[in-house]
């Protein structure tokens, strides 16, 4: 049976709102999720909150009654609470009216397995949550097997990657390096690694993209580093006929993705 | 020479400030662009503010001086002030050096000379501030002569949109209409009308692109209204692997404005 907790001094309830500052999720090894989308996708995905918050008023949802028996079955715990106290939880206004509180995932390159997928991408020193949202919603459009990230991104696990992925966290895997550690790895097998760089020549739609192609694009301001991409097998641009740096990079990400994926399937 | 505000108190800082909401902007007829990016590819597009803010510690950047001499020549005003009283007019905690308050443009259809690029794009009732930015800094990109807003939008005056734009807003063109009022104006000259749709069996990549491309994007959460789809010249989709929705509104319509792009070209 789910408990309740109506209090906003209840120690869990401090607890779980300090995991919204990355330095309590690092020490926790914990994560928040909001809304009935995203917990059903996870759970759709396998992935299940060690804790259920729901809305009282909520509690007759067909959704929140699943997650509530899944949760509890598998050992977690579900609890009832008040709007006013998921508003503290998710600092939104109008809070979903599910949140969960999940597991961090192993970001170790060492988990990720190349032959999953044809195309991966990797973000370089990407800072805007919703950019990083963005990537891993368009790897899983695409097909991706997931998103490296290399050097200091923002956190995956901050609320505000997590809402941008709208789910798609749970079903991309995501992997964190620094560039130093990234490309040993990446030549200890196949994979043919493609930089997005304005310097290069080589429109985007004229190489074949050999498989696994690794898709890396740089920092939102200051693109990819020249000794990064120097070291790609190759360098191509999207054509921008307005100002130089018009594209956002998460949509640059998604124009090349869709490159690769028709070249795959065509 | 310039004026020089100090205090937090002065009525023109509290109009200023008050330009954040959408009902003082419509009654002003004025709206605010900050940073000296935004600002100089303002410039570079003929736009310049009526007034300009910029802090007293940055009036020596030859981007500054540049744009006060010009906005003063041209009748605006200068105004130096301090970092906490553009602190105040942005709401940023890390405020940009210079601020412009700049006239609004006429939105209307009447204004669009479909004649004058081979590629618009239209987004129905797009509510993201930073999508429609993107979708901007998307039509710079491939060279589109601008963005229609159908229906409910949010604000593109609004300081979120021009932020998301990062400059784009000033050299795209941009028109609001209601669908009731596009449709028939549409219909008034040349344009193929393309609807993104997840309904459409039609790969995007298939079909030959007449011109001007009219690429119609339906609201993030809801998608195009089957009936809008049905007035469509054309619907067409974008592949997804992964879960039906998983593609961002503003990168479904880079990805096809892309396509659009290729065709042209190749």
């Amino acid at each position: 049976m789910p408990r309740e907790i109506t209090a906003f001094s209840n120690p869990l309830i401090k607890r779980v709102r300090s995991l919204r500052e990355k330095r309590h999720r690092r020490e926790e090894g914990l994560f928040l999720a909001e809304g009935l989308r995203i917990l059903a996708e996870a759970e759709e995905a396998g992935m299940l909150p060690e804790l259920l918050f729901f809305a009282a008023d909520s509690a007759a949802h067909p959704i929140v009654r699943r997650l509530t028996a899944t949760v509890e079955a598998r050992g977690g715990e579900a609890i009832e609470t008040s709007r006013d106290i998921l508003h503290k939880l998710s600092g939104k206004d109008n809070p979903q009216v599910v949140l969960g509180v999940y597991r961090e995932f192993d970001t170790s390159l060492a988990r990720i397995d190349r032959a999953a997928s044809t195309i991966w991408l990797v973000g370089q020193a990407i800072r805007d949550p919703g950019n990083l949202g963005t990537m891993l919603r368009t790897g899983d459009a695409v097909g991706a097997g997931g998103l490296i990230l290399i050097d200091d991104t923002v956190d995956p696990f901050s609320v505000e990657a997590v809402r941008a992925s709208m789910g798609a966290m749970f079903t991309q895997r995501i992997a964190q390096a620094r560039w130093e550690e990234f490309l040993p790895w990446l030549r200890t097998g196949p994979g043919q690694l493609v930089g997005l760089s304005l310097d290069s020549s080589e429109h985007y739609r004229a190489p074949r993209y050999g498989a696994p192609t690794f898709l890396l694009v740089g920092n939102e301001a200051r693109g990819l580093p020249a000794d990064y991409a120097a070291a790609c097998d190759l360098r191509v641009k999207i054509p921008m006929l307005g100002k130089a740096d018009s594209l956002n990079a998460a949509v640059s990400c998604a124009v090349m993705a869709y490159e690769v994926l028709a070249q795959r399937r065509g």
